[in-house]
């Protein structure tokens, strides 16, 4: 390994759920100022709009027919910090919860690259957000619980928080499975739930339904084949009727 | 109650963690064109600055002698958006999350008042970004769990969700006796601990322990009467040897 002093110093960024304008001011401000921004595939072009100067590189494993592994995306970066300043790199929805910053963290630490995270939205939040309903509801819901199952087999599944509220992140081909083992971790078959496409982006889509239902693949003809999609589940979804009319009106005035 | 036609739409939008360059690029925007912005009493001043044309109202229990009902700060919001076209409702994190939204959305709601919720950076997201070190680390760390035990009593505490990593919002006065409930749940001594007191402003501090400490009050002296303090406890945080030099070396360049 070389020991080239590093030039620059590289700006781990969290672009936040899709849209544009939820990225932060601070990751905006740095987009600003890059040499180079190493991004998601699924990042908003329009947040590209904000770096002109600096040179763009798709990584990820959405960006086409071959996907960049993990271990060519921390080459780049250590490279690119020993030949520039400001090198971003902008990750999709938060960079430390499912993000898997603390690869890049590691080859950044060893190669000697100072580094940076910046926060950014994750997705249930603006899923919340964007239904109007709180992940939380002070005295009955208390917790939220977020995982992942993207390479769920039983074993995993059985691996399941506990909490009150439940975000399941890339949770499209394991929806009826993960609601099944709910079902039999005692949770009631009419437990709402809610699933939530390409959340803050113009596709995306919400769909309503229990637990029962899920489990018996409720919601596998209306999920998209390449669309994020989360799955929200608790009783804090409960109140979806009381303030159906309002949202609805509200995008009316939209 | 009255039914005059409301004039404006309230936004409720996340203020983010604590600096003020960690709100969305939306909420920001927002700010500018706001005519009357409530905000909490924890929110940075610099923030204020985006919106030198708004009414501004301090609200919230952090405000000073005395604190705003949460019935009276619903009352307000209500009473802005029939005299003004953009109010704004900014709060600490993100609304949906321990942030009491489902109670201001139901009061506007039931008013016939417009309202959109603009997300935001939750804390234990940016303590993560500033430890450096990820709340989920693929293949053992796949589960994050948030709580808060503002109120807690055995009983509460005995609704501590279970997850791979647990971030304890408003943590501070409970702190030992969530890591003995931890310790009886079966969760080892040695398992990491990091306490976060003011996430992401000047006076953001970190304390490392593990639970067993924490459990025999091996926090109590070292936090501050007045920040707000978060706990995040989990495996994942095993790993900051690996890389506290590096951090060191970043603040020293910094």
């Amino acid at each position: 390994m070389t020991h080239q002093h590093p030039l620059g110093k590289v700006y781990l960024i969290g672009a936040g759920p899709g849209a544009a304008d939820l990225i932060t001011v601070r990751g905006q401000r740095l987009l600003e100022t890059a040499d180079v921004v190493f991004h998601d595939a699924l990042v908003d072009p329009a947040m590209l709009n904000w770096c002109p100067q600096a040179t763009l590189v798709a990584v990820g494993k959405r960006c086409g027919k071959h996907s960049s592994s993990q271990a060519f995306i921390n080459k780049r970066l250590v490279h690119a910090a020993r030949h520039h300043a400001v090198v971003v790199r902008l990750k999709g929805g938060d960079p430390m919860m499912f993000g898997r910053a603390d690869e890049e963290i590691g080859a950044l630490a060893e190669a000697g690259v100072p580094f940076e995270v910046v926060p950014g939205v994750t997705s249930a939040l603006a899923a919340s957000a964007s239904l109007g309903q709180s992940l939380t509801l002070r005295g009955h819901s208390r917790s939220v619980a977020f995982c992942t199952l993207a390479q769920a087999d039983e074993a995993d599944a059985a691996k399941l928080p506990q909490a009150d509220t439940l975000a399941v992140y890339m949770g499209r081909r394991h929806a009826a499975h993960i609601a099944r083992q709910l079902l039999d971790q005692g949770k009631p078959a009419d437990l709402p739930v809610c699933v939530i496409e390409a959340v803050s982006t113009p596709r995306e889509r919400h769909l309503h339904l229990n637990l029962g239902a899920l489990a018996q693949h409720g919601a596998q003809d209306w999920l998209s084949d390449d669309a994020p999609a989360l799955l929200l589940i608790g009783a804090a979804f409960g109140q979806r009727h009381q303030y159906a009319q309002v949202l609805a009106d509200r995008r009316l005035r939209a």
